[in-house]
């Protein structure tokens, strides 16, 4: 008998009862697991992926900036990857953005929004401002602040007594399951912007710091877009009254969805937006916020620094990586391809699976799409979250050669399954049609597994 | 006239009224300047540097990774430089630590130990374990968690209506400070250990989910070792109520004071234990926790998973950093040269700035030292904080060619000073020689100019 210290592995896992699958190699948008088989990455992990696994050219400009400095603290220094880095991103200033933090994960960033939401409003005199406000069903990181930000009931479930009473939340944007019956948009829309404006009164409007949102919301809800007109009268009630908007376009962000900022579709600017994943397209843990001139020019005239910052903060070797990754996106127009791409994958995805009795919506934008299962199509009904359908699925597809994200508690926090899919920027038409064949397959495959 | 627009930076730095330097290369423990100087890397940044900067195996090693796998998503996937590493620091479970979670950044890590921790008592059914009990004068991070445990004043100031209200202190073991005329360890331990005891009664002895701690005291306290016996005794008072002991070792550990866990040299075993800062050695950002045996059994008889989780979770890039980094201290015992090299700095700061009127104490282990100044040597009184003197002894360091990291509040948060000095683990004598001499003129050159 083989002892638990010989077989357990010293790396702590997802799972302490299942073993992942090692990874050989990536390269373009192919995984090589250990046992010589080969996976499209239909997801690039979780949504991250932006320029394929293994570009040449981003490990040559890694490579380079290895050569000449890995890390400095920037109490002192700076190094030209996370200022070029910066320079390009806001070239121009978008809606008023004019300056870049970079931090190691989104994570991070959503912590460094947070504390600089709030230290803006202390440095104006504001001290009463201590309230957030974000929406059910959302995910917006990890670190303390981020997890009680977040409407993710399973992941706040052990936590839930330790987190702070100063979160609130309203519902999400979900035309799928909150749109009643026969309901408009812009109904909607207004029904939740009078929420927004009722949780502001009832917690006193003068003491919310901001509405934290994602345009696109990941994944808790499935790549969920917001309905038209949404987030122009969310800014309209946070203007109301003085409070900040933040967008957590960790996920959605960084070109995901066919245009740098998910905001630049929905006509609204915010006053700080994180960003992550695609922006350094997995070559380095990289995120990062973007802030708005109002919020520099506060501090500036008070402490004149962000109260906050982190030893990797800037760091030379993530940045040159997430240089070199939106460089090539800049280059090669990639942005153009997420658009045309992402149309084809979402015009495929209707056309073959909109009849699937068990898929209730199929949503999406860019090249970032969501299933969302349901046992019955017409009452919407999910799964016994028992069943683990969106894993079923997920593992079928992942048998058939294909990478997807899977997720759950897509209805209440418990209870609902969808999947993600959400390839390289660089993807082409060839290989998009070959994930939705995959993800059909697999999708009739994990079907037949629960009706049988 | 030139605008605005065009002189400031897109990049936010650590003050938004000073540049910070560009550094254009570093090789080894020296710095090389965009204005073409040479600077003595004295502190390797936030004491992270341990092999040197620009090392060329760790380059080659991070290069090598580079070419097979960058990214891939741990809910599915794992690479093998993660697993080795994990394997390498775990190598016969230390203490019973058997399982490694690795992050990107010290913040990320206590955050995670948090975490951890409650999980822990949640999946015990102890749940109403919800506080978490810390030391004045500490340090853990800059997410919400991580600050609220820090008993750092100046950077929890603008947030402190925001931070939850489980989070508590107790004083710091402060041998310089906190002891009573002519008071013993051995006294001033048990009253240490009496105060934390009364905190767990005051706040409901079985609520307490852990007492967190630096076993020696890194940026907010100038590198404050504990009196002997300090951490056993805690650990008892941890025991007593069943709470966890959960150490920092961002920047203690990892070989920084000579064993590459700085409870190695107190003879107390963590539950949780968080590193970070050396540990990679600055390629990258990489960070994490480690996890005794009675935790993981917890879990899986439980959840079977750790609830929480990031996307850049055991990177692939900064965990062959890491590897890289910890093979080469141990293929070149650089750990006996920390010891070595610690001792021989040690001793030449006391021989040469024991008798400097402004030198208050001196203080340290391995290739970690503090120096904290005062206006009085007799009385301990700080400088007045507008003078920023350990500022002024920074920066008159900085401009004779060294680097040393600064630090301010050492008293009370707000007043006190001091520099701390943590060159790389393969420091030579003859530059520890030259970093003590610089680090002796700069602090005479610092003290005529608040004298004159």
């Amino acid at each position: 008998m083989v002892t638990d210290s010989v077989v357990e592995p010293s790396l702590l896992h997802r799972s302490l009862h299942e073993k992942p699958i090692l990874v050989d190699s990536a390269k373009g948008s192919y995984l090589y697991l250990s046992n010589e088989k080969r996976i499209i990455d239909g997801c690039g992990g979780a949504a991250v992926v932006s320029v394929g696994h293994s570009n040449e050219q981003v490990i040559a400009d890694i490579h380079k900036q290895l050569q000449t400095v890995s890390y400095v603290h920037t109490l002192v220094y700076s190094t030209s990857p996370s200022e070029e880095l910066a320079n390009l991103i806001l070239e121009g200033n978008p809606g008023g953005l004019c300056r870049a933090f970079f931090c190691s994960s989104g994570s991070e960033a959503n912590e460094s929004a947070l504390k600089l939401s709030r230290q803006y409003f202390y440095e104006k005199g504001e001290t009463q401002r201590v309230n957030y406000i974000s929406r059910n069903l959302s995910f917006h990181g990890n670190c303390l602040g981020g997890m009680s930000l977040s409407g993710h009931v399973a992941r706040r479930r052990p936590f839930e007594d330790i987190i702070p009473d100063n979160f609130h939340r309203v519902s999400a944007a979900n035309s799928y399951r909150g749109k009643k019956e026969g309901e408009s948009d812009e109904i909607y829309v207004s029904r939740l912007a009078l929420e927004l404006d009722a949780k502001f009164q009832e917690l006193g409007s003068d003491t919310i710091i901001g509405f934290v949102a994602e345009p696109i919301v990941g994944a808790s809800l499935g790549s969920m877009t917001a309905p038209g007109g949404y987030f122009k009268a969310m800014r309209e009630v946070c203007d109301k009254y003085g409070a900040l908007l933040i967008f957590d376009e960790v996920m959605c962000g960084s070109g995901r969805t066919g245009t740098f900022f998910a905001w630049e579709q929905e006509n609204v600017v915010p006053d700080i937006v994180s960003i992550g994943k695609a922006l350094g397209g997995g070559y380095g843990p990289v995120a990062g916020i973007l802030i708005h001139q109002k919020i520099v020019n506060v501090l500036k005239k008070n402490s004149g620094c962000f109260n906050s910052g982190h030893t990797y903060q800037a760091h030379p070797i993530s940045c040159a990586g997430a240089l070199s990754v939106q460089k090539i996106i800049k280059k090669q127009n990639l942005l153009e391809n997420v658009r045309k791409m992402g149309a084809k994958l979402g015009q495929m995805l209707h056309l073959e699976l909109d009849d699937h009795p068990y898929v209730g919506d199929i949503r999406g934008r860019g090249l970032f799409w969501g299933i969302e299962f349901v046992n019955d199509k017409q009452t919407k009904e999910p799964f016994d979250p028992s069943l683990s359908f969106g894993n079923k699925v997920k593992d079928a597809i992942f048998n058939l050669g294909c990478a997807v994200y899977p997720g759950c508690g897509t209805v209440d926090g418990v209870k609902g399954d969808h999947i993600l899919i959400s390839p390289s920027f660089d993807i082409t038409g060839e290989m998009i049609e070959e994930i939705v064949s995959i993800v059909k397959q697999g999708i009739v495959e994990a079907s037949k597994s629960i009706t049988n």
